[in-house]
């Protein structure tokens, strides 16, 4: 369902691994561009360690200012995997192992009987429903607006694809980049009273300094695409007159 | 200065860039992992819009929270750098053109007048102190328990190097990686009974799927050099028996 309303959205990454620096979040800009191609704006995202209160603090504040949260992380086997736990905290309700997950995990695991570990994925927090993941098996849930994935990307990324046309959705935000070699403060007057000019529109200015060259990437973002495209020849015009 | 205590920082990305998926975030793992080098924990990430209401509530919930809250982003020039002015409102202080600021400025820009977007970047909040801009002229601060730096990867690495050794810092926190081509689920129970062995080190599991292969990256973090080799050694047993 598509309408004119912008929907928001918060991303809850779950994981030391994050924190530490020893895992790179590549969840974070895949998720951000996938929504906002259908109209939800991602407004905050929140990386949190592996402890129970630190993610209920931060999905409890969040699902209750936002259309949807999704969570990436924390739902392996492990014994600090505690992502369903902290949900079901979250939500007041208890976790137990779920009939269908138990059957989708057995399946996987080609009818063998399950061990602790692999049963631990079927625990679900009562109340919530399946998202499939397409690649190992173990699913994630969604429960409310709270959409609970693995922390691979790969992994990630076949859940977002499960569910994500089902989502309610708004005007899809559309983005063009405009490149120069010129640094941001050549160019910030005019700019600012350009983002004046399109008040619907987002204008961002990200400078970049590569191989010893200053320039800025300037981005126009907006839902209506032939006043993306006005604006950006405008800006054209005034790069041509700082050059 | 060093001592026995773990200190705890927190980090705020400012920049609708991130949240759009436009640009990916690397200063998260890069300050996480200099940090953890100095035993200096970090505890959070938010990452937040352009926005001065979002950058004050995460700026004033979190450095309440923690020894140290770092920011990286909207320091420059045009109309959607609004750092300076939300950390002035974060701690209640006006925000003006800083005389020490103005200097480096003028002299990066080789004594000619500043245009009003080049003087912003020396708009500094009130009681702040500079922190060195190694690349590009413009300072970023510090007030109170606040760094703020720029967003550019290379530039807020120019500026965190300036000042990392002022820091006071614990033990630093050493990480050692045991992979294994073993799914989580395999070395979950054995590794779960580890963890309960070594309570004062925190043992992280991370599953990858490479090239159709799952496999686990086995992490073991103190700040206890000799436990963790022992307690290696042991995994590396484990591993063996389940091979």
């Amino acid at each position: 369902m598509t309408d004119s309303k912008q929907y928001r959205a918060a991303l809850v990454v779950i994981g030391n691994e994050v924190l530490s620096g020893r895992t790179q979040d590549l969840n974070t800009s895949y998720i951000g561009k996938k929504l906002a191609a259908r109209g939800i704006v991602l407004v905050e995202v929140r990386v949190v360690p592996d402890i129970e209160d630190k993610i209920v603090k931060a999905v409890n504040e969040l699902r209750g200012e936002n259309d949807y949260v999704f969570t990436t992380g924390g739902i392996g086997p492990t014994h600090d995997d505690i992502t369903s736990a902290s949900i079901a905290a979250a939500f007041g309700v208890s976790v137990k192992v779920n009939d269908e997950a138990l059957a989708i995990m057995t399946d996987h695991y080609q009818g063998q009987a399950l061990t602790p570990p692999q049963k631990k994925m079927a625990m679900i927090p009562d109340g919530a429903s399946l998202i499939t993941n397409p690649v190992s098996g173990a699913p994630g849930f969604v429960i409310e607006n709270v959409y609970v994935m693995a922390g691979v990307p790969r992994i990630m990324q076949g859940m977002l694809e499960s569910y994500l046309d089902t989502l309610e959705s708004g005007a899809p935000v559309l983005s063009k980049t405009v490149r120069c070699n010129l640094r941001e403060s050549i160019v910030a007057e005019k700019l600012g009273a350009l983002q004046k000019q399109y008040a619907d529109m987002d204008i961002g200015s990200y400078p970049f300094y590569e191989d010893g060259v200053f320039g800025t990437n300037l981005v126009l973002r907006g839902v209506d695409e032939s006043q993306i495209d006005e604006a950006v020849g405008k800006l054209e015009e005034i790069i041509k007159t700082l050059i």
